[in-house]
């Protein structure tokens, strides 16, 4: 049958975005080295606990599994057999005992495919989430790096896409090193989830291998023993865990928006690194567009696509179906892979940003401070006057500030209604903003979390 | 403008699947208690704290919050307002301060809508993730009991649908059990998530409240206050409690595919309760169907859509943008309505559950015992028959076993060349399974969570 | 059980957004009239073709289904009957014949549930995607128009978000209306696909009632006949449908982001409409915040979720299991309801758009007009000149374009490598754009659709 | 920067469910080729047109593109430059310049990396759906082939997983056949949605090549022109085609399911080629699971995530921004390369199945015919007796003859109020079902169709 061919191309198949650390983590090799690392450890155990003799069954493996030469070849090997097979854990025991000989009598013993497979999945999941979280805390550093440069730098803050209240760019990184800080906690969660193994046999009775085992092979590997197996670990670990990625692409989506609306050619307060070399657009050489921030953006969806194709694999048949499989061949290297490469790209974005304290202050200045409106109706209000009535005034003052270009105090100075119940010198003292008090208040709560 | 109409209906509108609880939670009125209860927090801080005077504002407050019929007629007031106003917090305050006069002067006192509306939603998302927690530990009751009650009892596991080995309707009942442990932990998680308020104002910036008056008010609510807000609460935080009832609808979708593929004609071990007067088919009288099983099936489907939407509005645009509104006015309410119905069908599902005890029996049966084929492997390779030698020799015997319908063991018995490496006695030992032995080890692990 | 209560409440329940058509089909009373409807396209055939005696049975119901207030009180009817049968056709059906009495023993003759249910709810699905068919033209009408009136405006084209050409704002809003043009082809084929009804018995084989029985029924309501159904309508005709509505939601999702990036303060080109008496927000009250275009990205969101679930209904079991209709329940009256309302939201929003002309033009020429670099780039390659040297020159005068203000046209005259490759008449003639040319004809296009 | 790496690994990157024919559509190589051959059309239009001078330059790329060898390496030489560029098209333009020398001088003219990137995007999205459009062809000739070869071999319908009525393995293949013409309806539309290409400027407006150089270009490469384009052509077409696709997998996952549920051990009526040497499970020689249906099921997945991040790649920013295209790297050749895949396994599949006839007669013959209580529910009916109480007899009359294992039609002849109403003669007629009779009508259906 010609369908399914997994050998080499001809033209370089795409890699698209990608880290070196993750694409060996998920190379064909790697798999295999790490069902190894299994067996190892069922291997260990059982010749520990008396089940198999000690005739050195366990010393070769771990010999093979440090020779990493040893495995760039073998997923050329086990494809060879597996077509005659269809099977691919019995081709790879089979290259596996063709290079260890006699000894590989016990090779497996015990064993059902899935113990291997699923337990090594965990392995490298839990890998893959941990290189990420190496990623995740070097962006979130950088995220709090930047917001101390910029703590007191006033900037416009906007919502619905419209002046509101000045903020400052510190506080602005300050809310994507929270929302780090959050997804943290849920990913180390996530790994923590993923930490569970499984040598429980065909449908979880230790028909062949008592739980002894499972808990001492388990053990050298790092993992946890899921407290209740099928032929597999649950998937709403797996699903948990994806989950965690999307939203983690959701928080690189809402930087990258805020870097976007930031760098639109009106606001140019925050522009993406441009290199001397960079050709930004062959018809517009002058452009300095945000490109990498748009790649983040579809990063996030490609995530929301990935973590959904895994939460349909929760609910599978029984003590099993493999349905999820060709479902994880995907999601599982290109979630993690494209998210690693993700925040990594973020960090040096982050790192990198070109910000313009000038323009956002300029801008801050062009549409004068009618944000003070707020304070003038507090003011009215605890001077006694009705609520509507102040509202109608402050309305005016603010408008007239708008379009005149003036400062609500000079126009609440002039706005006799408005005379009657403030003063000159309450007015001058209330109407302005001053960051540093805020933002050192924020700022404080975050120093306690360190 | 005639869109938007939410005028009464002659019609009573789709409830769908709601409880009592949840409905009277997301209804309108509890919309503006809600609203109040926040509006009352912040007079009793400002009035605590000096900033506005004790006239009795917050007092007023509470007891229109405890007077329950007072806000049945108000959702009604408030429209009525809001087709001048077309703003509903505004509508809310007027309707309000008709009611208590001139002591409202003070009310709302240096706060913006958001300040309002989304901490009230807090409030209100909290309190049904709660309600669904509750919901969730009676069904792991229900489940836990279901385990205990049928420990021992076997059923034949399948793997890809197809007879694999034994295990007992104790460890598959535990396995939902276990997974809702699982979902228990999330859940509690997710309710921390989204226990957070925040009162700083139109960007996040105190401009008319200090930080001091939002954390005693948030107190007040029994909330935390959100480090760093813009004019709301970060959506991470409820896209993870979204996605965490997400993976609840996965769990119950996984033991509705249990309870479905059980009651299969052909299998017939589990069936759902079938109610005495109830009609099953109009033209197939006769028939037991897993509707509930499969209605649970769809809600989880439509989870993963509401989470899914939810998921995209995390990232908006700088300080706010609304877009996630329309998207919460949906999913916060139908999501955790429907999931706490669902959750409390399961639980009545699972009470009632009919098993066959004597079916399950017979179908372990009338399949031979051949799943002992995987123990007969293992016991040639300790007798030191070669791999290849013994897969084929086991292939033999379990299919003679299965065709004949006879046990491993007599074919094993039969067998010459297995009788070369293993005696009788040492086949008669090994060639069986006793659930006693793994089930207690597994329950175990669960008793010690307990 | 008290699960899954439909009962009235006190405090209206959310009908959030929707239209009094959409509201009205989707009623409860008109579900039951539409049940009606397939009993007497049925009844009426098998009279016709003398399968059951003509003793009015189908006059009988057409009278019934013509009065109108006869169904308001249905639903309470039906719901009171279901609780003891818990099965709602056959409540139905004791309701009806309680009312027409022993003209009834006919009612229903040789129909299985789904013959009704299913019917029924094509019919109702299809009226749903009519009714938006028909906003959907409205709303492509009222683009069309305003493109026109908005034909030669210019406008920057942005890219990125960064300043690139420009380009007019009849274009901008051509570009929706060419968007709109193929939703329309899209969702009347969308109509065709829902547009077939069966009565094909309990799994598709006739049983009870012939095919020339179904045809006839069939043709009374105006469907065609499915040419092979099980008990149900295949659903992949549903998912379809669910398709193009998520599609709609997502154009109408591009419409608002074009609003809303239009509408950011320092922009300033489109705003929405601002009723008099509309109160922006409570804490300042000048904004003019774009939240009904933000109202429109968010129920894109609610459709791709809905459409989602729908998609996972579609590979149902073998004949039929019924896990799609907890998902439809929800999902066909939402996303259709909803997206009505989003059509009909839009449409006022771009009949009532404020367009600031002005601001525009000051908008394209504050930031010169580099976007001519591209044209000086073709002119110099025409000349002879070498791609890299021309791609260094034109990135010179770009550069001093954009930083001083002045036109390229200028500072390419003072360029003396590019005078020596073009000459001042030329440059002249080949450094503008006129809108005219190609906007008529891109306009010329979409005459020749109509 | 180390992000991104795109360089060959030692360990084969994973390949998955993939043709030859896809990957090498999808390759680098022929990207770049692809690029080339819209080069070639806007070069020879100009020529045509006179824009540009006749010095060879179509004729020279018309050359290259033919000569297959010369862009193995290409990939590889473009990588270089851009590492400097950082700007894709621009280094592919560097390369192929490097080759041709100075006739290149007229390439690109006027021309802006969006009208080649997104033309050539449009040939190549095109050209893997025709590759889809075939293989689902064969896959439905397979089906119908299937069809007519069980035409009439009787098979339990099951509905909600329950015995209903008798159907046929003809009807349950037609039944995949009719769900796959619909799909070829939508997959032809599909293609043409993205049968459009762009050679229209920066943002559309024709500022560098005037409408009738894209006409005559596009004319040369099989594609319409966009009547509007901005930058590039409008994403809607593209997720259409996406979900067409979703749609072509949920109806694999129907079909899966069919196969799944129908090998499940008790059932046994059809199952999965199996070959000889195949190796089932390490642990279970003698298993038959139906592990293709799973992958497909897991495929349906993948797609319906897929189809989801091109669907929230529609509303891009105004004239475009480029956060489509992270999500189109992954999504278009996965979506389409692991469709074609799955087509052929399923065709494969289909051809192949193993139908066991005799199995489904007994288990047909084992739960007796219950199913035609229906029919004795219609001729009580027409005789005249009640519905309530025909209902109570014929529950009793079915679940005799469910208990006992005897025939409707035996215990409606023992049954004296039955018997009251209904004479021997009439009830034998009628209480039997012939499959010949609407087999033969529904397959007539099809063949009118073919």
């Amino acid at each position: 049958m010609e369908v399914g061919v997994r050998v080499p191309l001809g033209p370089l198949p795409l890699l698209r975005y990608s880290t070196p650390e993750l694409l060996s983590l998920w190379s064909e090799s790697n798999k295999f080295r790490t069902w190894a690392k299994v067996e190892w450890a069922v291997a260990k155990a059982q010749e520990e606990l008396g089940i198999i003799p000690k005739i050195g069954l366990s010393e070769r493996l771990e010999k093979l599994i440090n020779d990493e030469e040893f495995w760039e070849d073998i997923p050329r090997q086990v494809e060879e057999i597996e077509k005659r097979y269809d099977h691919d854990v019995l081709a790879f025991l089979a290259v596996i005992e063709r290079d260890i000989g006699d000894i590989g009598r016990f090779l497996h013993f015990g064993l059902t495919s899935s113990d291997v497979v699923d337990t090594a999945n965990s392995l490298l999941l839990k890998r893959a989430l941990e290189y990420i979280l190496e990623e995740l805390k070097l962006l979130s550093d950088a995220l709090f790096e930047k917001a101390k440069d910029y703590k007191y730098d006033p900037v416009m803050g906007r919502t619905h896409g419209v002046f509101a209240q000045p903020t400052t760019f510190g506080l602005k990184f300050l809310s994507f090193y929270s929302e780090a800080l959050r997804n943290l906690k849920r990913l180390k969660d996530a790994i923590e989830e993923v930490s569970y193994g499984k040598i429980s046999g065909a449908v979880g009775n230790y028909l062949t291998n008592p739980p002894y085992v499972e808990e001492l092979a388990l053990s050298y590997l790092g993992l946890k023993v899921e407290p209740l197996s099928t032929q597999i670990i649950p998937r709403d670990r797996y699903a948990f865990a994806l989950n965690v990625l999307s939203l983690i692409g959701s928080f690189l989506e809402r930087l990258a928006l805020e870097i976007r609306l930031s760098s639109r050619t009106e606001t140019g307060e925050i522009f993406e690194p441009f290199g001397k070399d960079q050709r930004g657009s062959s018809a517009m050489p002058h452009k300095r567009n945000p490109i990498k921030s748009e790649r983040l953006t579809g990063i996030a969806r490609l995530l929301r696509g990935w973590a959904l194709a895994e939460n349909e694999s929760v609910a599978l048949w029984q003590e099993r179906d493999i349905s999820h499989s060709s479902v994880e061949r995907f999601v599982l290297p290109d979630a993690t892979t494209t998210l690693h490469y993700a925040l990594r790209l973020a960090r040096n974005l982050v790192k990198n940003l070109v910000i313009d304290r000038e323009r956002a202050k300029e801008n801050i200045e062009k549409f004068g401070d009618f944000y003070l409106s707020s304070v003038l109706l507090m003011v009215l209000t605890e001077k006694g006057a009705s609520r509507d009535e102040s509202y109608a005034w402050v309305k005016e003052v603010s408008q007239n500030s708008f379009e005149k270009g003036t400062s609500i105090l000079e126009e609440a100075l002039k706005h006799e209604k408005i005379r009657q119940f403030v003063g000159e010198d309450e007015l001058r003292r209330r109407l302005r903003l001053d960051p540093k008090i805020f933002v050192d208040k924020i700022f404080d709560r975050f120093s306690a979390i360190e």
